[in-house]
């Protein structure tokens, strides 16, 4: 039975850890706060107290981490992955970082006879639950195809699309159309219940047609319902595009509506909204078209 | 057996005519270009030679034309559908037109005993020909569920979603989402070349997740492919986001990324794109890009 | 002597026809409310109680009115302009409107015998006060050199550009250039106020390089005083950004700014700013950027 | 006599360090290149054929290079400024970079016993040449007194904006209004030719009003005669735009404007025109709005 290391047991390392477990894999998980990892015990899998931990043994270390400091710290750090994996581990770095840190780690591990992949995911709290996530990965093809039959325990499309760092690179696109959608059914639904439209039905009939998306369906139910607890959260979806930005602006490649959805969001994270939904950006919409709502202005809070 | 009156039978209405004589209906058609009508008739339809033709004896008419003023003249216009119809015709209008144009149809056809249904759809080409359109229909419940088994033979979401107008109005926001995400996907489609990956697995694993879309699954593959001809006209949809516009600033509703791609698509039009796919703003962002492309800048052919 | 008909003596209005009086032409002022009508008779000129009054006897007819539907009533309504005025009058309608309805003006006018010009102003109240209007004038070459001298009592700058409309169509222009340029500034108020910088010494260094502008002169004192009463509101600014968004549409050319700032314009009116000066930019940027301030959510208001 | 090291004489270097030259300063220059310093010397200044030379014996050195890495090597690095500066010198930094880089330039400094004053300019190279710049001033009070005489000789405004690094944040405002204040200028003409206006007029008489401008005045002749060689290029300008957007990523503050315009800017650069003057996104325009114009598309030449 492969044993599989788990670092960060967070709204998405959680479920997936959980279906490791559940796809009978040896899953020791590791997280800062210790009642992440009871959690993980409790569905069965096994507790360590440190990095070092998680990682001796194991034949699979993946990680899941906010951001390219923390995955660097995690495992290039003192007393990190690298200082304690034997060659030969396989490193998957789940987490959505910068392309060139995770171009950076893969070369680190390879110095120690680590293989790495980067595989980030999309799909949300609700595809980490269900096992649907959908998996971005860059690495070597043989390092993929050694990945693979973990990856399918957490996901339902698992593609190689390129070297190291290409998984993220592909991240960073998904994360530009994903805010992008966002605003966009958040305009339409502003636009709607302007026009005096019942929102429920006009969610119905855009969902049948070239409208239709995954962001439609999975978040116009809880904007209707105004739930913006996250989920994925506004600070979180702000890092992201920053390193779209940074490697659209690096390229030379336009991307105008992502760039201005970028600008939406550190809006609405500037107003205090860093701890919301993504999906919050309906808030934005409204207080732009001059309606009231529980978006308090409050600068203070959001830095 | 119901008889329909089916005037318009452009890249839309063909395949929706086709669909009701499949469906055992007695479809009369009729169409300007009289090849159209004749292609109806190999099908199984009868043809009109006139407006009036296919308006007599019709127990459901159904319009499917370019614009607002099309409508305005084949219904209200002098030998037009009002001064053929017999009181308690149903005309149903699946044409994308302005909210207050199809409020004013709706009046004017009350005037005369007529029963009127705005019901613009979603889907495209593909969904035309498939059956599986998305229908927002605007007008009387009661008139509503008289057409409902007729619309079933086009479309596979049918939603009554307000009264007369609201249809248009859903189907402007329709619009505007789908302009801003196909400029998504090109923005993410040009980032993503820039950067080395490869475009096919990248939009495999998109649309696996969050950023998975109708306009991904339906339009991608062109885009790849580099066919841009149409399917729907950027002229067309640059018609409608100009209703998009005027009913947002009229209702004083901010439309940020809405106005954005507006300016986009009307960009694309000027440089010669208008009779390209609205796919083609993947032309267009590569220009903006650098690249140079098949988008001649060509201003005088496109005014 | 000349004798001037004055009709419309509101904020630019009134100070424009006081010049007329202290260049000692025969004004002759009409305005709706009579207060305004009072004012200008104690300043030495003469009341009109009507449009009639106004016009008869004048040889030059000025016309200062908020919006097209003012001016197409005052001049070609019952009543108006045209129904009393002498062959052979000149009228110069300073007002900002559509430049199609000053082109069916002037072909009314024609067709009466009466000489006209569209003659639009920039250089707000102040510039009104201190007789240094910048004035865009369309028209007959020959009308507009029997117009130069009056004019020359309210502006500084008074050019001709073109056939009738032309000067609409570069008021347009210059509306374009103000709003944007208010924004400009309101952000790079925002921006140096959050990086801690004296915005007072900022604006003076500013004033003095390329950055410099009559808007920065003139609008940013009020800026940094929180003093917002107009001035010139946003809601006329939003208006005159209508024509812009649809003179631009119609021509096919490209104002990705121009159409930004407008979205901007119409967002900050749907937050009821409509009443304020249209440096009120300024409460949109500090919002955006998570400041609360006095510019209330309350769209009922400005509706 | 002061004696001034001048390091960096290139487009705009190059009259400042000839003005000083001409208030009677003993300037001894420095560049790259030798014949920019040859140019020097014929105007009365010195030669130096290292930093080392330039700042030997200098009270005051002031350098004016174009990005943060240069100024980084030129002051801190072997051989630099502070390896060869006596203690109490003034080193005068001019050239626009990055906040954080002057606050650190700064401080080593300190450590040195050396002052130290950031201060960019504004005013492009006329203003350079004519002496009368806009010189915003980051530093210690009594330091920008004890070089406000000196910069008295190559500018007109010369203000302290506050503590190390002050000076760039205004610049970094400056560059933002300049950016879209030339947009808005670009747009305004595309948009008054399309309609068929008079450009010299409109030029003339927008100059006037409110949508004055130092960049209307400096910068529409050039636009009007299609003459787009720096001047003030767009690779550097597109290169200040990247700070100011981090700059107000990191404060978080919106500028929806600003962000815009920097996209625009780095699409102009990226179609091949990186190289021209700034006011070349007329060009851009152009292309956006249809017309076909000599900007190639050539990526590979921007890159």
């Amino acid at each position: 039975m492969t044993t599989i290391g788990f670092i960060g047991l967070g709204v998405m390392g959680a479920p997936m850890a959980a279906n490791l477990v559940g796809a009978g894999y040896d899953v020791i998980g590791y997280n800062r706060s210790r009642g992440r990892v009871d959690a993980l015990v409790a569905k069965g899998g096994r507790a360590a107290s440190s990095v070092a931990e998680a990682v001796r043994g194991a034949e699979v270390v993946i990680t899941m981490l906010p951001d390219s400091p923390d995955v660097e710290q995690v495992v290039m750090g003192e007393d990190g992955v690298l200082h304690h994996a034997q060659a030969g581990t396989l490193l998957v770095d789940a987490s959505t970082i910068r392309p060139d840190v995770s171009r950076a780690i893969a070369q680190a591990c390879r110095a120690r006879g680590v293989r790495a992949l980067d595989a980030p995911v999309s799909g949300g709290e609700a595809g980490a639950i269900e096992g649907t996530l959908s998996i971005m990965v860059g690495g070597d093809p043989a390092d993929f195809d050694a990945a693979h039959e973990v990856l399918r325990a957490v996901g339902s499309t698992i593609v190689h699309v390129g070297p190291a760092g290409a998984g993220q690179t592909v991240k960073a696109a998904n994360q530009l159309i994903v805010a992008g959608t966002l605003e966009l059914l958040a305009e339409a639904l502003v636009f709607l219940s302007a026009h005096g439209v019942d929102l429920a039905s006009a969610v119905e009939v855009l969902g049948g047609g070239l409208a239709g998306s995954a962001v439609l369906q999975r978040k116009a139910p809880a904007m209707l319902d105004r739930r913006f607890e996250p989920g994925f959260r506004v600070d979180l979806h702000h890092k992201d595009l920053g390193i779209v930005l940074d490697a659209a602006r690096a390229a030379g490649v336009a991307i105008p509506l992502g760039a201005h959805v970028a600008d939406l969001l550190a809006s609405l994270r500037a107003q205090g909204g860093g701890q919301l939904d993504h999906s919050a950006l309906l808030l934005q919409v409204e207080k732009l078209s001059g309606e009231d709502n529980e978006l308090a202005p409050n600068r203070a809070a959001s830095r």
